[in-house]
């Protein structure tokens, strides 16, 4: 492991860190709130200390996948750390856990909250506090498209966004191309949803944080009943409809826009995802209309965005969710586990896994019959190589194994097996809100210390794909070179 | 397809089980129950169709892999249905549903009960209610060691009693070598298990009924609160143990007995699944001791007896442990997925197969750092191929899809979570109970008769692991020769 490099890298981070903490000083300052110079203090300390560590070395060596994992793990946790600081120091959040809590919340774009009365907080504080999803899904698109492919983790190789088949000398400038698509992208979706929601008459203010919050996924809420409190079906929609469009695969709007709309129409992953929230909403709708609505329409309405909003690993809501019958709650608690698809903000399994899952269970079924048959695994027309494939089963299995001990360690707070298990799928998944303890009308504040620091481990786990934060713990990680030659 | 074989071997199986009824006629004339006449008629029925199928057609060709699932499946269906006269002709269980429901739970030896008051049941009913246990499990090691190996369902190549590497010429003979230990194994468990019991003070009647719960891996009990009925420290730690052994590879006791002592104690699949036993009751003590319990040996006795209970998928009862704490009932959850070993008559996923699967996973964090590095997977030694692996994974994911939807299913009862969830998975790993709505207390009788005929068909799909039943419903299974020659 080349420490030094790692080291210089995680100071640019801090370095970039603190100048995305300018615009919330900004907005406390015009505000006149008394956050000011919390963010101002924070900025100081996070830069400083970025500074002396991007100096420390002088390291110019290729990054190598140790040392991608080790930037990759370090870094969400370091900028978490410094991220929490404005909460500390404006006494919005006193406790350093829940600080800590809440910031992995925000960049890992979950949205669980530990914040019992939200309306309460000044404008700057819940400004940085949305702002860290919008940060979190940059962030994530970053990894998605230069960190997992070197890394080749959980069968995330299929993610590819043009030609297939890459070649030592041509993934550099292709990373660049992808990663450029891929932010002009999250621009665009971001500046046409605050066109929108300003049109629909929500104050500019509200407009930017909830746009943080849908565009990244996150869904940190402005209100104590999220997004209950505003009464427009208009606004219900946009936002519905943004989370959904946040859960596609982005560069699928790049060959949108190139004209290429028949292959986006062929693409499986968007099928199965579109095809998985149309039948969410539909037997939703008919399950809450029968039992406690008055209205198709309004139940359609109600469904459409719970739907949109867990598939997507969003967690906004519009109604208390935690009350509908238990069917409706199921298929929500399954979209949990399903996620968005990859290359976009949202969490979860991801569709392009589940896809290839299925395939799986198709092709074994068809062995039964024709046992000597080597039948590929195909993903829009193109054959899926077995280490793929073994990638992306580890991951379903690895998924499943943390998400059943989670419960269980979860579940030593004494809280019921529904509040548990939703606890974990919903912080691993990137989700937010669950059920019951953890329904969309409490928070996370009620857990202990310990169980606050173990779910904000399950948001990086579930951010990372599992594997980046895992591989971490390897002693082999750590070998070599303990201590870098200084130059 | 060819027809006549199926339904030749189909009427063979319904004579089998007509003789299978006999003793339960000499039981309750024995104790001059009113029941007695309707096994008589009961048997004459069987008989006669059985009779009937059995000379309709004259096919003496082999068994082709579309005829071994064709009778597999249709042979446990129709045997539950047949086995379901009794109950209906006394009386005792009056709906037709209920009594399919209670047969195949005792066919597959999954124990769920829809009968509320057991102890008002006539002995004659009792005890065939019981041998259905004995006799499914009987027929799970013929379907483990003949079937499954044929078909090379869901990675089931992996159990091997002797030399691996089938030859063709050669198979006959070694299944009817395996069967006949399988058989004597199972039968020497069932002698020693009955002399302890009545060694005990168990009268010879309970005896019998508890034992062929327990070596089936079954569970039915004859007391309405199950084993909690005998307040005896003895009893307990009997029946624990034998559960315990039930749920061990049975090919493992021949090699112990030819002195292959060694090799048994090197069986990685024995090691983890009594590894998991430890963990699983040293944590449960400690919970319900913290808890609930005085005494730390009771919560010791009582974590043991439930753990051994669930983890071979029996489903007997001492306490209802539906009122411990969440964190024990979390822990006995995931028992309830895991299963015994393969080639005994438990239920669940199997250790074999979570095996594989946690070296799956453990090889995926491997190639982060080896990419280009071929990493067989191996168990005792022995490489697993690749086919067995993707059988292994298939199986899995499928495992997790037919839960998750069956839980979305269920859940329309209008019952919680909990309930739901533990029902599908009490039902697919062939366990009994689960919790809440359908806890130890409690039975299956309240569900309506769609969800009890779901329900159903969860238990064959667990017990006829997954593939058979499902590989039943593809079309190509029923096309070609419609008819048979009728020659």
């Amino acid at each position: 492991m080349n420490y030094g490099v790692v080291i210089k890298i995680l100071g640019y981070l801090l370095l970039i860190e603190s100048a995305l903490m300018v615009p919330s000083l900004l907005v406390a300052l015009h505000y006149e709130g008394f956050d000011w110079t919390s963010f101002l203090i924070s900025i100081l300390i996070t830069a400083v200390v970025g500074f002396i560590m991007s100096r420390s070395f002088k390291y110019r060596e290729n990054i190598q996948a140790k040392e991608g994992l080790a930037i990759v793990g370090s870094g969400w946790f370091l900028v978490s750390v410094f991220g929490a600081l404005p909460f500390v120091f404006s006494g919005t959040i006193p406790s350093w856990t829940d600080a800590f809590f809440e910031t992995v919340s925000g960049f890992t774009t979950t949205g669980a909250t530990i914040i019992d009365n939200v309306e309460i907080l000044p404008k700057g504080i819940l400004f940085w506090r949305s702002f860290t999803h919008w940060i979190g899904g940059m962030g994530i698109l970053v990894f998605t498209v230069a960190i997992l492919p070197m890394l080749g983790i959980g069968g995330f190789q299929i993610f590819k966004v043009e030609s297939p088949g890459p070649t030592a000398d041509k993934i550099a400038p292709r990373v660049r191309d992808t990663a450029k698509i891929l932010y002009t992208t999250y621009i665009a979706i971001t500046i046409l949803e605050i066109l929108l929601l300003v049109l629909g008459g929500m104050s500019l203010y509200d407009t930017l944080l909830h746009t943080f919050g849908t565009v990244g996924t996150g869904g940190f809420g402005i209100k104590n009943t999220s997004l209950g409190a505003y009464d427009s079906t208009y606004i219900h929609l946009v936002i519905g409809i943004f989370m959904m469009f946040s859960g596609v695969n982005f560069s699928l709007y790049y060959s949108f826009f190139k004209g290429k709309w028949r292959e986006v129409l062929k693409n499986e992953e968007l099928r199965q995802y579109l095809g998985i929230i149309i039948i969410a909403v539909v037997l939703i709708a008919l399950d809450i209309y029968t039992i406690m609505y008055d209205s198709f329409g309004l139940a359609l309405r109600d469904s459409f965005f719970q739907t949109s909003s867990i598939i997507t690993t969003t967690g906004y809501s519009t109604v208390d969710f935690d009350r509908w019958p238990t069917f409706s709650k199921a298929i929500l608690f399954l979209l949990m586990f399903v996620g968005g698809c990859a290359g976009s903000t949202a969490g979860g399994i991801k569709n392009i896994r589940i896809l290839v899952l299925l395939k799986i269970v198709k092709r074994e079924i068809s062995k039964i019959f024709h046992p000597r048959a080597v039948i590929p695994i195909k993903v829009d027309g193109r054959s899926i190589s077995d280490e793929t494939v073994a990638g992306i089963t580890s991951f379903f299995v690895l998924y499943i194994i943390i998400f059943i001990l989670g419960t269980i360690i979860i579940s030593l707070e004494g809280i019921d097996f529904e509040s548990s298990a939703s606890a974990v799928a919903a912080t691993l998944g990137n989700i937010g809100p669950g059920f019951r303890f953890v329904g969309p009308s409490t928070t996370y504040s009620q857990f202990s210390d310990a169980s606050k620091l173990l779910l904000s481990l399950f948001m990086l786990l579930g951010r990372l794909e599992l594997f980046t934060l895992i591989a971490l713990f390897a002693p082999k990680v750590w070998k070599n070179e303990i201590l870098p030659k200084n130059r």
